[in-house]
């Protein structure tokens, strides 16, 4: 049985084509994107699938989809060459011909003409539509989207690059769908980020709150240090709104130790934010992790009225010129050591003039570990108005990417737990 | 009509289970890395599906995918909770029970035992598989994959976390396909990694080549500023052998002014090659990029040798106070300029004594913009020997994370580009 007992979601799948997705040269952003898009319109987004360039074996997924669920977003193959099939595909699975849509000719001319130039004759065929299809207005490229009955379902063929996906579905597919599926509502959801417990540990605190017939039923999937918990009510009556809120409530509870955040994914995400509404400068100085904490304070908008600078200090000479850590320390104890990740966070925080900084050094490897300090081996110092303390990190050695992706996600958190204590205290 | 016109290569498809992959809220990136390492092993990889936590939804895709290749991969669903069900569905889906696996169950125990827990009654259920199943080790994780024969296919089951899933198919997947399957020859393909030229320019440039029915086929894939092509060999002949030959070298004649790399898909990693090759010290002042450019150096195992420091400098005062940028230069042009550029990866190169120093200064957005200096401009700066250079980029306001991912893929090719001509002129 599936997840939903509830009667009022449809159901919907996506449908990514092209070579590049199927042979695994690029990732398929687009599913997730269009997944999170009609959850949030009241679908149940079922399944994902990626195929390469292949008329027969497109249209044969389509037809079994279109069995299977009430909506199918199928993503890419509407540019102008000679591999972009999706049109044909789609006409075949619907056992209709495509025209040629005027409207739609006119205006690529148009949008040709006003960019001085001449369209090319491959382009007349994103003209082309299944009848019966509805085109799809794209202001940011040439391949317009359309909508199309197909059996017993909907058809809505979407651009492939992300924004102008993004851009179509935002302004063509979703408006539509609220109006058609108006009966769809989206299921209660409540979603916790938790950092520090293994899964394993977790599995056993949550007891029979997971059994498959529980309402809410618990999602719970493991990524580096973090685990991202989801709760989704299945019933529709009162009693299931009821359980549902005493469930996230008891959830809450028992894991507030480990629960850094119930919006952000990432704990760089939460440390933004609590540096951003309270107002407290923030410096970094990394040394294996290499410039990631910075990197991902900075994805966030606005972050510069508090993120004064960050310091990749790859050498000693780095550490000690920009950040004073005093070289016999780092003589003394190695630079990978918790005395040396004190006196940079302390040097970052002092030179910059934050009030909260972090760093970062250890042995991200593959080279460079030692029995007393083997690849894995982080130490993260966070500085906070003048105070610093020290944590130690022994990362399992599953390679330099993870080891830096770890110890960011670990350093971000540390920060951010230790400046939420100090604000709760004031 | 598939591409391959080879009669050799066996056909697979990846399964990928996953409420959190179904709904949007985390990316698949292991039907990508199968398709890769499969495609290098000789298989043609035809189809990702991604599927929610629904035993029943799983085993009918299951059993259609058995249907349509010889080999079925499925990635996740092996966890000790109770929504993994990946055990159960393969069992049913083959019409078989499942069996415990005592060697399984005390590898378990001793695996707790050693980092001094008790095992979880959960994790009992790691040890079952289905009748008939080869289990495959995993030392990195507490899921043990396994293969099986499902009507005239195989699957092969491997856990989901990224880490665990490589080390389960290299260890145990990968040489038994290559007996298993020891007919199978990958196809030959040639690489190209392009920086700069428009994808529809590319489509003028080279013509007839990408025809449907030519030898070697081509496809081209356009990400941020770099294009990723593949000539990929379709005949079995002689003859074709000698056209896929004859067509890689006019491809590398025609488009040399873009190539970058025939290895790395992205600048920074030709840049770090090259950097590591002739022991060229590097520095990185940025700003628009947040540390996006030391990061991506510092990816690569070695670094530390010629990698000194990367600087993230916000603010105006860090520029000035790191950097030695005359705070009046900053007065007079905006921090957004050539000028600051300029100085930004000059005062980088002197103070910490690099060869190389590259510097970025940007409105990445979403606020910011001006109609002089609107969101998307970004000014880099190449420091060489003491010699600077400044590029402008007028980038597309596609978004704050586009632009800084761009703007860090530009930087480091223009560094590169100056390295590389430095060194060819010698």
């Amino acid at each position: 049985m599936s997840g939903s007992s509830s009667a009022r979601r449809p159901r919907a799948a996506t449908l990514a084509i092209g070579d590049e997705l199927s042979s695994g040269r690029r990732v398929d952003t687009n599913s997730g994107r269009l997944a999170r898009a009609l959850g949030a319109l009241g679908f149940e987004p079922v399944s994902f699938s990626v195929l390469g360039d292949d008329e027969d074996g497109i249209v044969a997924r389509l037809r079994a989809l279109c069995a299977e669920v009430e909506l199918v977003c199928v993503c890419g193959g509407l540019g102008p060459t000679l591999d972009d099939l999706t049109r044909q595909a789609v006409a075949r699975a619907a056992g209709v011909e495509l025209f040629e849509d005027e409207d739609t000719l006119t205006w690529l001319r148009g949008r040709f003409a006003s960019l001085g130039r001449e369209m090319a004759p491959t382009n007349a065929q994103q003209a082309l539509f299944p009848e019966g299809a509805t085109p799809l207005a794209n202001e940011v490229g040439t391949a317009r989207g359309f909508r199309v009955r197909l059996g017993d379902a909907w058809v809505v063929a979407l651009p492939g690059p992300p924004h102008e996906l993004q851009h179509v579905f935002d302004a063509g597919v979703a408006p539509w769908l609220r109006e058609a599926f108006a009966d769809a509502q989206p299921a209660d959801t409540a979603q916790f980020f938790l950092y520090g417990l293994p899964e394993s540990e977790f599995a056993g605190g949550v007891g029979d709150w997971m059994a498959r017939d529980a309402d809410p039923q618990i999602g719970v999937c493991a990524g580096g240090r973090v685990l991202d918990v989801q709760l989704v009510r299945q019933g529709t009556d009162a009693a299931s709104l009821a359980s549902f809120h005493g469930r996230v409530e008891a959830f809450r509870e028992r894991f507030s130790e480990w629960i850094f955040s119930e919006v952000d994914p990432e704990p760089s995400a939460a440390l933004a934010r609590l540096l951003l509404e309270h107002g407290v400068t923030f410096a970094c100085a990394e040394s294996c992790t290499g410039g990631a904490i910075a990197s991902r304070l900075v994805a966030h908008p606005g972050i510069s009225a508090v993120f004064l600078e960050g310091l990749v200090t790859y050498s000693n000479e780095a550490k000690s010129a920009r950040l004073g850590v005093p070289a016999d320390l780092i003589a003394r104890h190695g630079a990978v050591s918790a005395e040396v990740a004190g006196a940079m966070a302390l040097g970052a925080a002092r030179t910059s003039g934050a009030r909260l900084a972090v760093s970062t050094t250890g042995v991200a490897g593959p080279d460079g570990g030692t029995p007393e300090k083997p690849v894995g081996l982080v130490h993260v110092g966070v500085a906070l108005d003048g105070v610093v303390t020290t944590h130690v990190l022994r990362l399992p050695p599953h390679g330099r990417e993870r080891i830096r992706d770890w110890s960011a996600t670990s350093a971000c958190e540390l920060a951010r737990r230790a400046l939420e204590q100090a604000l709760g205290a004031l």
